[in-house]
């Protein structure tokens, strides 16, 4: 006998847990489907190169990475987007915009916590090859239609914000380490006033300038109400023009899939500094008290990183471990236990046979049906019926002499003979 | 711009590619869902010594393993039984029998070849915790209705044999290195008469002994029509009396499951020597071309190697790799293409809000609805619709200041004005 756990950050899924799983992520594609992503599918180890185009070496130490008896560097996937980009660039025949789906397990050597695990599964939607404030809107529309499958509409509000209007309002302020400087904003929220204005300033901001930069970052709220405010701080330079009409645009489509009231504006959502050259949002529970529920944004000037294609992309990831939290919280889990349609009763061990022929007709309907494997009792078997929630059981007994079965609906005790041949229409 | 190539032996599935492995991996789970079977789900990683227990050291050659952060030595899955030891035995309260499935991926480091890989999906069905040919039969019944559902009801065979029944007929020939003499057995398919007979007096046996292990090992056939033969071969003892009528017993249910004639008797078929302890069994395509398209058996004392539970058990696995050789071979692969009911088309960037209203119309009644997204001419829209085979596309155009709009049907090329209001019941 060994040690049998399982690793820690890694979960198992009895049936129970697993059948209310499963009708969350089956809602979560029919959401994703009706939007007419499409799904793929890719490996769960890649080369650690594929990381480190955007990662460095930083990746070593977050991922499950080790050599192959090869020799090659390899990784668990921590995240899906470069393989979409790998993929993308594979096929030079794809037709434009690209609208994919999956969703990978990932993995991430962190110290698991509360919403974190080192095992995940993580939706991933990205159109790639278009890049326009309608297809902004769309991907933004899809994360909200997940919420909605998912009886979480009340539940949640999505702050967004467009990174170049950000920088280039920073620049204005004659700020030249943006990216500095953003990285700090995106510290904020978890900062007082005063530590994030002297992080700023240790930056070499002035006092004045860090000032400016804290108000300018706490402008939060519906977009219709803040595009006076956001358009009286924009510089009178191209950048900062394209990107606030881009918001306006973005205002237009958001109410034209009638989500508009779902989304918030905030100037100090930066989305950290990897992929993002436009829009960045994050879905987050109504109260806040949870990690963000998904995020995302624009990068325009990632997938050329792995090869030829120069394409525009937008996407965003959602993990299943913040959004069970959520959905637990809010008594949105689907129930976890098993579901039967019949169970088949034998009395004696001589009904056996007959069982099994009988088990095989309702099967081939498609009917979820157990059959006893065991020798033992009448009422050991009603209890096991009972176990597997079994909607009905047929009992195959003395009746079946004479091509007729008892059952027996569990919902309501009630007991019916039934003719053998008409126990499928019966049941359905 | 780095080196964009997936790992050698590992698979990139693209949205068509996609959507046929879904069909058969969907078809797969309904045939095993109603036959009671219950959906887990488990790690992908797990630490080493839950495989050492059975494979020893050999196993760190064939797998992907290696040391985590924190030095614990922990590897790809290879397989998924260990884990289903594992989490049998971490719960008590289990109700027996257990019936449980799973498609996990799994990991070997082998040379990838035909029908080989390096990164394979793989069912799992076991039933634990019954012991007799009630339930063997039920397992070997739910391998057929895996076939049956894949439309390969005729193109394969189930060899099976009992390995307790094979044993004590060796013993009886006063083998005693059985272990040894059942590698060389397990070889046999890939020897000739001569190496078969060499291979069996090079660990000692007679050359009259190994006559008859040849003999012995050549029986195969319909059950029904051995059974005779195999009884004059068996020795007088409990042991090999039990398998015998174990053997009949189970053709008798297999009659019951009407797959009596997808099964055939064969005295060489042994599967390895790690978990095995009576049953086992391989299907195989009719003409023998493939490897074993799945294979499985008995494995009454495995269990118990992982925790206090003493549980017998019987089960089987079936990769996908020589699954879509077959399938593909015999013309039963889905077809790789993309399916899209409705393309929203907008005659101008003006009627652009317009689409979207009707895009979340659609999409809410889970209608799968593409929307153009980018600005291009009508003939490209189109293009684009009979690109992602859209049932119907909606032109929004002039019609729809009149809230009406025309549809084309793509299969017929007829095209109707359709009140925005009748739209959702139109394409449904």
């Amino acid at each position: 006998m060994t040690n049998c756990e399982k690793l820690k950050g890694f979960r198992d899924f009895y049936p129970d847990e697993n059948a209310a799983r499963q009708k969350v992520f089956d809602k979560i594609e029919k959401a994703v489907q009706s939007c007419a992503f499409r799904k793929i599918d890719s490996p769960a180890v890649e080369e650690v190169d594929l990381y480190r185009i955007k990662s460095g070496e930083g990746i070593l130490d977050e991922t499950f990475n080790f050599e192959d008896h090869g020799g090659r560097e390899i990784t668990l996937i921590p995240e899906l987007t470069p393989t979409v980009a790998r993929m993308i660039q594979n096929r030079k025949d794809l037709n434009k915009p690209i609208k994919w789906y999956s969703i990978p397990r990932c993995w991430r050597y962190e110290s698991p916590q509360k919403g974190r695990l080192r095992e995940f599964y993580q939706l991933n939607c990205d159109i790639i090859g278009s890049d326009n404030a309608k297809t902004d809107a769309e991907l933004l529309y899809s994360a909200t239609e997940v919420m909605r499958i998912l009886n979480l509409e009340d539940s949640y509000l999505i702050r967004l914000n467009d990174r170049r209007l950000l920088e280039s309002i920073l620049e204005s302020y004659g700020i030249s380490k943006t990216e500095e400087v953003m990285k700090v904003i995106d510290d904020k929220e978890k900062l007082t006033k005063k530590e994030f204005k002297e992080d700023l300033t240790t930056l070499g901001l002035s006092h004045s300038v860090a000032e400016k930069a804290d108000e300018l970052t706490d402008i939060s709220g519906k977009i219709s109400q803040k595009t006076e405010e956001i358009e009286s701080k924009i510089p009178e330079d191209k950048k900062a023009r394209e990107a606030f009409e881009r918001l306006e645009n973005l205002e237009t489509f958001l109410k034209a899939y009638n989500i508009r009231d779902k989304c918030r504006i905030d100037l100090s959502i930066v989305r950290g500094l990897d992929y993002y050259t436009g829009l960045v949002f994050e879905g987050f529970d109504s109260e806040g008290e949870y990690r963000a529920i998904f995020g995302g944004g624009r990068y325009n000037n990632y997938l050329q990183l792995f090869g030829n294609q120069e394409l525009p992309a937008v996407g965003f990831g959602m993990g299943d471990a913040v959004l069970e939290e959520i959905m637990r919280e809010k008594n949105k889990w689907p129930d976890e236990e098993l579901s039967t349609d019949v169970y088949i009763l034998n009395v004696d061990e001589n009904k056996s046979r007959e069982a099994l022929k009988l088990t095989k007709e309702l099967r081939k309907q498609e009917i979820r049906t157990e059959v006893n494997l065991s020798k033992r009792s009448f009422s050991n078997q009603l209890g096991y019926a009972d176990n597997i929630n079994a909607k009905y059981v047929v009992i195959v007994g003395d009746q079946t002499a004479s091509s007729r079965v008892e059952v027996k609906s569990m919902d309501d005790g009630s007991e019916e003979i039934v003719e053998k041949s008409d126990l499928v229409s019966y049941i359905k």
